[in-house]
Formats: C-alpha cells, sequence, structure tokens
C-alpha cells in the first residue's frame, strides 16, 4: 500500500513536471509570437524604437530554449520516460529549436525595420506586411494546436505553408520587377527581399512544429512523407 | 556472478547500439558531403545530369534522418541512459537535423545548376565554387570533429562560421553590383544569390554541429554563448 502511495506521489511529480515543461514552451511561444507582431509593425510604420526592443528581446527567447532544453534532458535522465511522455519530451525539445528560429526570423524583420535603405522602399513593405499577417495567424493556430495536441489541426496546417510559400513567390516576382524598372532601388530592395525570405521561413518553422505536434499523437515520424500518406495516417 | 554477467552483456550490447548510432550518423554526413560536393560541381560546370543526380539522392539523406532519430527514440526507451550517454544521443538527435537541412541546401544548389537563367551568370559562379569549397572543407572538418568527438576542432571551427558569413557578404555586394549594371540579369543573379545563401547556411549548420559536440563532451549548452565565455567553459 504504502508502496503504491510512493509510486503515486512519484508519477503525481512526474505529470507534474511534463505540465511544467509544456507550460513554459506554451510561454515561449507565446512570447516569439508577441516578437513576430512587433518586428511586423516596426516594419509596417518603420517604427525604430519598436524594432530595437524586438531586437533586444531576441536573448529572451534564446534563454528559454536553452532552459527548456535542460529540463527535458534532466526530466529523461531522473524519469526514464517512455513510449508517449518520452514522445512529448522529444516532440518539445525539437519544437523549442524551431521557435528559438523563428525568434531569429524576427530579429532579421526588425533589422529590416532600422534599416535605411529599406526605408526608401516603402511602398513595398506593404506586400510584406499582408504575407506577415498571414505568418502570423499560422503561428498563432499551430501554438494553439501544440497547446491541445490536435493532430488534425496540426494536419491542416502543415498544407497552409504551400499558400505562405506561393504569396512569397509572388512578392519575389513583384520585387524583381521594382530592382529591373529602377536599378538604384537594388540594395533598398534587397532589404525587403531579406525580411520576405524571413517571414516565408516562420512557415517553414511552423510546418516542422506541426510535424513534431502529429508525431507525439500519433507516434508516427511524418517528416518527408507525402500529404496522402500523411493523412492514411492520421485516419488509421 | 550470473548476474554481473548478464549486465555486462547488457551493457555490451548498449555499447554496440552506442557505436551503431554513431557510425550511421557518420555515414549519414558522409553522403551529405558528396551531396555537397556534386552539387558544387554541378554548378561549376552547369552539369544538369550531376545535379539532376543530387536532387534525386535527397531522399536517402532524409531516410537515414527519420532512421537515425527512430533508433535514438528507441535507445533512450529501452536502455534509459544518463549523463554522457544520453547527451551522446541527444546530440546525435539534433545533429541529424542539421545534416538533413545541409541536403536540403545542396538541392538548392544542385537546382541552380539545372536553372537556365542561372545559366546565363556564368562569370559569377566562380565566385560562390570558391565559398563552396571553403563550406565543403568546414563540413568535412566537422565531420571529423564529431567522429573523433573533439571539443577543442569543434571550438575552432565555430569560429571558421564567420569567415564564411564575411565571404558570402562580399559575394552579395558583387552580385548586386552586377545587378544595377545590368538590370536585365536580375532574375539570373537572383538565383545565383539564392545559391550562394544556401552555400552560407552550409556554415551555419556545421557551427550548430560543433556546439552539440561541445555539449556531448562538456556537459555544457553553448549556443547563445559568447567567444570568450565559451573558451572559459572549454579550458576550465
Amino acid at each position: 500500500m504504502e508502496k503504491m502511495n510512493l509510486n503515486k506521489h512519484i508519477s503525481g511529480q512526474f505529470n507534474a513536471e511534463l505540465d511544467d515543461i509544456r507550460n513554459r514552451v506554451l510561454a515561449m511561444g507565446g512570447l516569439v509570437e508577441r516578437q513576430l507582431e512587433q518586428a511586423l509593425d516596426a516594419l509596417a510604420g518603420l517604427d525604430a524604437e519598436l524594432a530595437k526592443t524586438v531586437i533586444d528581446g531576441d536573448h529572451k527567447v534564446n534563454g528559454m530554449e536553452v532552459a527548456i532544453d535542460e529540463e527535458c534532458t534532466r526530466i529523461i535522465a531522473k524519469r526514464q520516460p517512455a513510449a508517449s511522455d518520452l514522445r512529448l519530451i522529444l516532440a518539445i525539445s525539437k519544437t523549442i529549436t524551431d521557435l528559438e528560429r523563428i525568434g531569429d526570423a524576427c530579429v532579421r524583420i526588425a533589422k529590416a525595420a532600422v534599416d535605411k535603405r529599406a526605408k526608401s522602399q516603402e511602398p513595398l513593405l506593404v506586400s510584406i506586411e499582408s504575407m506577415g499577417r498571414h505568418a502570423t495567424r499560422t503561428l498563432h493556430a499551430t501554438l494553439d494546436a501544440l497547446a491541445r495536441m490536435d493532430a488534425e489541426q496540426a494536419f491542416e496546417l502543415h498544407k497552409e505553408d504551400a499558400k505562405l510559400d506561393k504569396e512569397y513567390e509572388g512578392i519575389i516576382r513583384q520585387l524583381m520587377t521594382y530592382m529591373m524598372e529602377d536599378p538604384r532601388s537594388i540594395p533598398g530592395v534587397l532589404d525587403v527581399l531579406w525580411a520576405a525570405r524571413a517571414v516565408e521561413r516562420v512557415g517553414d518553422r511552423c510546418k516542422n512544429i506541426c510535424e513534431y505536434i502529429i508525431y507525439y499523437v500519433k507516434g508516427k515520424d511524418v517528416r518527408h512523407t507525402s500529404y496522402e500518406d500523411m493523412e492514411k495516417d492520421l485516419h488509421q
């Protein structure tokens, strides 16, 4: 009896630890989402002050990555989790890497907002803003799927990335035309182009996180899998 | 006595398993290195056939990532490793993600070699080739440090990335001038620019792998750490 209580107690602590890293990864996601919103606001309003806030805030994102990863390793070593608990921890450990990289993308977007050359290309920033809002919605929905560990939503979002890619290609074409029409604009337009690329990368990162959610829920690694096979795995 | 033998037997099997994933990650590294060399050869010689070999070969890299990651999870669940064994497995699990992304970069470089627009920019490809060889040497040395789990070499290589970044910036400036002088060249030059960016990313990935080597050997997460602090950690 006493042993049973002890086991229960230990498993209660273990569950609390798992809840804790889940909450921490969601907090990190919330921070990254705010960084992305502010970076896009800074770019849209060419607000150097706000851009600086984003750039200065990146170390917090980095710190969270290292701290959560350390905690993941500690839990694996101490609790020796199996099956779905282990998958959860490994999925979290991979998710935070992608969140940190989204944080880096935010810094790149913010840097374009303080760049004097990009400022001369103000009209071009409108199209990035629209793609940026799309990326923000995708990130928000991805974090939502992560909070609820919703594999169906993760699968739907995974497909969303192709739309962002299309939007990005359209912007690249637009920027190309602009450069050809006015070669003096090239350095400034390239800065805008790097920002657009950073936004597009946010979509790729969200796609990765969706794959980890599906991996956790379904116990199956769906990276490099076609949508058809992925759908079969989801509904079998 | 029998139990001791059994323990020895189990730990012998465990060591064999660890050796096995170490060998597999090195084999994956070898494949990626070959992909990079061939992608750069294809670009330098504008050899569409060789480029196709690289593009077709990427699924092997992807397959190795998934298989090794699965094996890492299996070992953690079955062997419940602690301390340095666990760090080894987690470092490998992260390394293969970066190797797979280097594989994606190879595909992007190879695609530039089959692109008709890039072909019109043949003189520009020379500077990428030089940076590409630098990146190949960095990857080779990184895999060498990984094979010997040499934290000192990993630290030296980690600094190398800054040089590749400088080379990349020089190329971007060169491409920019070229576009400004001849606006009709812009679409073709942009293809070259994407290939240059892919090469630069190889350096970033090598830097990540070096951080995992240091993490394994020193038990310390050096991501987002200054060189000075990193050096202190290494030699304390």
